[in-house]
């Protein structure tokens, strides 16, 4: 397993990326040799025409793996050119210097990497390759994605595990490898841990004295809850700021998949512009209504008759396997959930191809939207049942689930004891379950999990791999044999570029929404047991290693996509908050005194009045914030100041003819071969704009030197004899496989 | 009255202001002779100091009128620089051409007299003569404002009377005659108008065919309510783009009042900076909270008393005078009412001093907030408390009232019937009477009650003038006499002058609170007459000309101030709105049926549904129109665009190092000796930005010379006997004082 080898010692081969920019994986297992050579041809026929240059080896099964690097000059001028393009659309402030042909080299990875993504990925009008994996004729490029800095990953991953919080820096980092879009993941799990401290130590005080259901511990929590809410909004806009982000979805390229209504020629700007109108846009989004009760409905029913089942097996029932059959339903539960979930989506994805986005940003939102809805159903739906339906009516209601007895089943299967008498605490120790076992559970399923299996996974493939060697050795052509053998200096890393292809692609959409879920639960049922933010602050102590491991080692380097926010979850949190608070008075207002002396009445008045002190305190919150940190925000102001008077002072120094915009420390040298740019001292903070770098810092040369000729061997031969050299490892392959095939029947 | 001249035939020398910018108006009342000439002296240096030519002329009383005009090449400097702030503040995004001392013209007769309000006003550091009236020296400057535009003015009214609704234009020309602040106000009771048409409809179909109290009439309104409101904030976004004054606040200078904790050198811009922490401020800001219980009580319980004897006098009493004592209360509530206000208004300006504001934006909208709350309570509490205490509470509390009887007064006072009877239709009544009787008594009260009572005082005042002249024939000096009398082609203007002198300050936030309260009775009561809403829209038909006739009759010509919004009455129409909901869903949930039956569950479980579907109707609607307006807001991103491209253009072509961001066309001609700027065509739209501007248009040439020379004639006279013929006025006036006091003695 040494594509994991990124935590043993820092081996420089073991780690260097031989100046690969970008992997595609091009699988042909459904196709016979002809149609894959042909196919295979095209794809490199348009890397060529976009001016990238490309080495192909053989991945696992039947797949090649094209590893395609952008020659630097060509890369310079594309960074040079989105930084234009940033400072047209008023995203930068500063107009970087040069003409046409200049070069600028990348601030950091992350902007390197998204030069090279765009010209991969942009249509070819744009200056791409227009490849977009598994869409049209490229269905057959199943991953298509960037080399994972292993020292960056390792060094980070080492700091974090020895110091408790991250810092500011350590976002820039994440930012400077992965974009911002992966980095205010972390920026939001990072702040939502800091806050816990709040509620966790309150929580301990409140378990000690106050005790579960405590009108005090309740309304400080709803507090805490908005108040959190309100400031991320703040930090969200801070850090946008930090990072040159700020509304950088303007700038964002239409998707392939986008239909407009009518080319428009823009009256102000005079370029065409592609018009869906937002009425229309709207009146499709609100196609979520229908969707979203389709999905309540699906799944609710579904929970409800889980939940009444186990309830009857648990308290109605009596005969025999009692023992066994309580776990029945949760597991008939577990199994059907996939498959509606997964249908769900599916209509989701057709809702949203329908609602038909510019961009793909906001198609992922629109799509976020969507599964935040069905999330919010599953996980919360079943501990709403138990808090509002189960024990205040349960009393009522159960006794009627003995159909079973109505039916003339032999009495002696049910329970005898006829007076049915609700367990009051199951609401509280469903809580407890989901600020603790869950939560361990929900780590495993997503971090452990995975890596045991794709260990495993890989053994059996090598395994298999060895067999067909073995088997080759016997039967066929020396040529392909040789072929299909890596040389030995390229051994590891082929094996690591192999591993990585092989991996799952990252969606930070889900780790969001995970963190979501837990502000629910924490808003929802906090007050229920005070220990919960407790548990949540460990959990996510945790979590937040846990989820860079996953990022880094179990799965593919996502393409560093910028945004300038965590996108609609933070409308879940405004809506969580809310219905929190309503949530945090009801159940203090039911569980407080004896259930059966709750009047409807009072209950209305305590939630009527509960939701007005909410909307106080939310104005409030959000006024005082704003006030306090209006600092935090004018600071971005005096930025665009500053800038803008040093080019005034440039202007009237040139007496009368203003010059450009950018301080003497913005010019830098172009970008070496294969230079490593430190990915520590991307510092947004000094600069006036994110057009500023630092100067590269260049390690010791003969290893430069070293690097450079390994390099050099691995990029050797031209695109041209890639083409015969890929057909040849294609046909090879068809045939190993055959051979392995024939073989694996005759033993 | 020939200051009212303004609507005869257009008579040039009539309408002509002599190239005035500015008017001061110093009064010495309270002076003795010598220390008034000192005062006069200092100002008249500081005015010359600042560059400024002045003319001083008499008042009327013991004033002086000292007449300014910033000459031309210091104006076209002042614009200029005025711009480059602009730039480098963001407001606009190309950077004005030429150097230190290039002259710019303006682009509306706003942004010249801007300019001299400048120049007036803004401290000495600054580049302006420090003039500011009513504080610390200038205490004696009672008044301080430019001329109106007779012509310009009386045209548009003569227009707005023909038309029954405005433009966009229009509300350009305001904006290019008064500013933006006061083009805000009318832009929003034009928005206002228009959408009341829709309610208007439903309200007369509601009339006809649901009556009163109807649920489906009741909703539509309140989400009227909802959509107007969040329209509105859109409407504003774009009007603030359309003129360029968004985030303009920020540019603003310190108020001299303005009190910091301490100076910091700012890290990034390196200009020291005088700061009050946020946090403090907000924390004096937590007083409004005390201010508004404290306002209630004072109101709230003079209104309740009143409500209660009138109560007591109409349903109880039943001794003599009883049809003139029911008036007893009402009298006596309007008599108290103005003293208990200015009490409230006098703690609330202390209150606002305490906060401590940078900038005279941000005390005057911390003022209006408190106005807004003291207006709220006086205009909505009494019919707040017929609808939900009066009405159905009547039956119990009313009894209670005949203390009397108890108290042993004779019975037959009282009324007989024992059983008292709650008028049910006392509620709807009154608001009848709100939408109808009080809008008009209001505009009479505000703007033709005025009218008269200036007119009158005109007369007395003229008639008093002579007097005092014919006093002053019998005595004292000839010298005096001549000083005091006005050359016959200067005798219109000055009358002209003095009316205007005399005229109160325009205050827009007044007027904006006045809409403000009305959409409150709209939203609040309107369900309990559907006609309601026609009401409004005929009273405001009249009211915006109105306005607009008070504005450049009554009022003296207000400094053109730039705002981008309508302050903080947009919260005030957000709470109007939820509060709205509420109170339409329990007027309907109780009035509908017999009062008696109603059930306090059902009212709150209605309300805290209705409260949800608020919230959920708010919320849909601002994503509604944010989506479908969102094109109006992007038109000035892409103007951005255009500008950025063009600069980016040009530098192409000086390849490499870019230049100014102004398009060719930007090159425009000096500002010329009293050149008339057309008003008409501040045609901000097909500007790529504010800084563009039309090439002005200048009248009959001969007229512009004759113009010229009675300017000259004015202007003639250089500063220094200025200072001997104010200090000669001044002992003139003083003397005639006297003289006429004696000589009313005499007689």
């Amino acid at each position: 397993m040494s594509w994991l080898a990124g935590y043993g010692p820092e081996d420089e081969e073991e780690n260097d990326n031989l100046g690969v920019d970008w992997v595609l994986k091009y699988e042909f297992d459904d196709l016979d040799q002809a149609e894959a050579i042909e196919k295979y041809r095209t794809l490199l026929h348009d890397l060529n025409e976009a001016g990238l240059r490309v080495q192909v080896r053989h991945g696992h099964g039947a797949s090649l793996l094209v590893c395609i690097r952008v020659p630097r000059d060509h890369l310079g001028n594309m960074i040079h050119k989105s930084r234009i393009k940033d400072w047209l659309f008023g995203i930068t402030h500063s107009l970087p210097a040069g003409d046409q042909n200049a070069m600028a080299d990348a601030e950091t990875p992350a902007e390197e990497y998204r030069s090279v993504y765009h010209a991969v990925t942009w249509q070819k009008e744009l200056g791409g390759a227009g490849i977009t994996p598994g869409f049209g004729k490229w269905e057959n490029i199943t991953a298509s994605f960037p080399l994972h800095d292993r020292e960056a990953c390792s060094k980070l991953l080492r700091q974090w595990s020895r110091k408790t919080m991250l810092t500011t820096k350590d976002l820039d980092t994440i930012r400077a490898l992965f974009g911002e879009k992966v980095a205010f993941y972390y920026a939001f799990i990072h702040c939502y841990s800091l806050f816990l401290v709040v509620p966790a130590a309150l929580g301990i005080v409140g378990w000690l004295y106050l005790g579960p259901y405590s009108i005090t511990y309740g309304a400080l929590l709803c507090i805490w809850c908005i108040v959190f809410v309100e400031y991320w909004k703040i930090r969200e806009a801070d850090l946008s700021l930090r990072w040159g982000v700020k509304g950088v979805g303007r700038l964002k390229v239409n998707r392939i998949q986008y239909k407009w209504d009518k080319e428009v020629k823009d009256r102000i700007t005079g370029q065409t512009k592609r018009v869906f109108p937002g009425w229309k846009q709207f009146l499709r989004q609100l196609l979520l209504v229908p969707f979203a009760s389709v999905a309540a409905v699906a799944l609710g029913s579904l929970i409800v008759v889980t939940f009444a089942s186990e309830v009857f097996i648990s308290e109605v029932y009596a005969g025999p396997f009692k023992e066994y059959l309580e776990f029945l339903p949760t597991v008939l539960f577990s199994l059907s959930l996939p498959a509606i979930t997964s249908m769900l989506t599916s209509i989701a994805i057709r809702l949203t191809d329908y609602e038909n986005y510019r961009t793909q940003d906001q198609y992922d939102l629109a799509q976020t939207q969507k599964t935040f809805v069905m999330n919010f159903i599953t996980s919360f739906l079943p501990t709403i049942l138990t808090a509002y339906v189960y024990v205040p009516f349960g009393k009522s209601i159960v006794p009627h689930l003995d159909i079973l007895r109505r039916t003339g089943l032999k009495p002696e299967l049910l329970s005898t004891q006829k007076e049915f008498e609700v367990d009051t605490n199951r609401f509280q120790q469903e809580v407890i379950y989901l600020s603790m076992t869950a939560q361990v559970l929900s780590f495993g399923e997503e971090i452990i999990l995975p890596y045991i299996k794709h260990a495993l996974w890989q053994k059996w493939r090598d395994y298999r791999d060895r067999q067909a060697g073995f088997h080759r050795k016997r039967s066929a052509s020396k040529a392909a044999d040789l072929l299909l053998m890596d040389p030995p200096d390229e051994a590891s890393f082929m094996t690591r570029l192999r591993g990585e292809a092989d991996a799952e692609e990252y969606k930070v959409e889900e780790d969001i929404l995970e963190m979501c879920v837990q502000f629910g639960y924490l808003a929802l049922f906090g007050v229920a047991w005070p220990l919960v933010p407790l548990g949540f602050l460990v959990n996510n102590w945790l979590e937040l290693r846990g989820d860079f491991f996953k990022l880094t080692l179990e799965c593919q380097r996502p393409p560093p996509i910028r945004a300038d926010s965590i996108g609609p979850c933070l409308l879940g949190l405004d809506f969580l908050a809310w219905l929190g608070t309503l949530s945090t008075a009801a159940i203090v207002h039911v569980y407080r005194g004896p259930i059966s002396e709750v009047r409807l009445s009072s209950l209305l008045l305590t939630m009527f009045i509960t939701e007005q002190l909410y909307l106080a305190a939310r104005f409030t919150a959000n006024a005082a914030l704003e006030k306090i940190f209006s600092g935090t925000i004018r600071r971005e102001e005096d930025r665009r100041y500053v800038v803008r008077k040093s080019f005034l002072m440039a202007s009237m120094s040139r007496n009368g003819s203003p010059g450009s915009g950018d301080s003497p420390t913005r010019v830098r040298p172009r970008v070496r071969f294969n230079e490593k740019v430190n990915v520590y001292s991307s510092n947004t903070e000094a600069m006036p704009s994110p057009g500023g770098s630092p100067i590269p810092s260049i390690e010791q040369p003969q290893d430069d030197l070293l690097r450079g000729d390994r390099e050099a061997e691995f990029w050797n031969g031209s695109s041209s004899d890639m083409t015969s050299a890929g057909a040849k490892l294609i046909r090879a392959l068809c045939s190993s496989k055959a051979v392995g095939v024939k073989s694996s029947k005759e033993a």
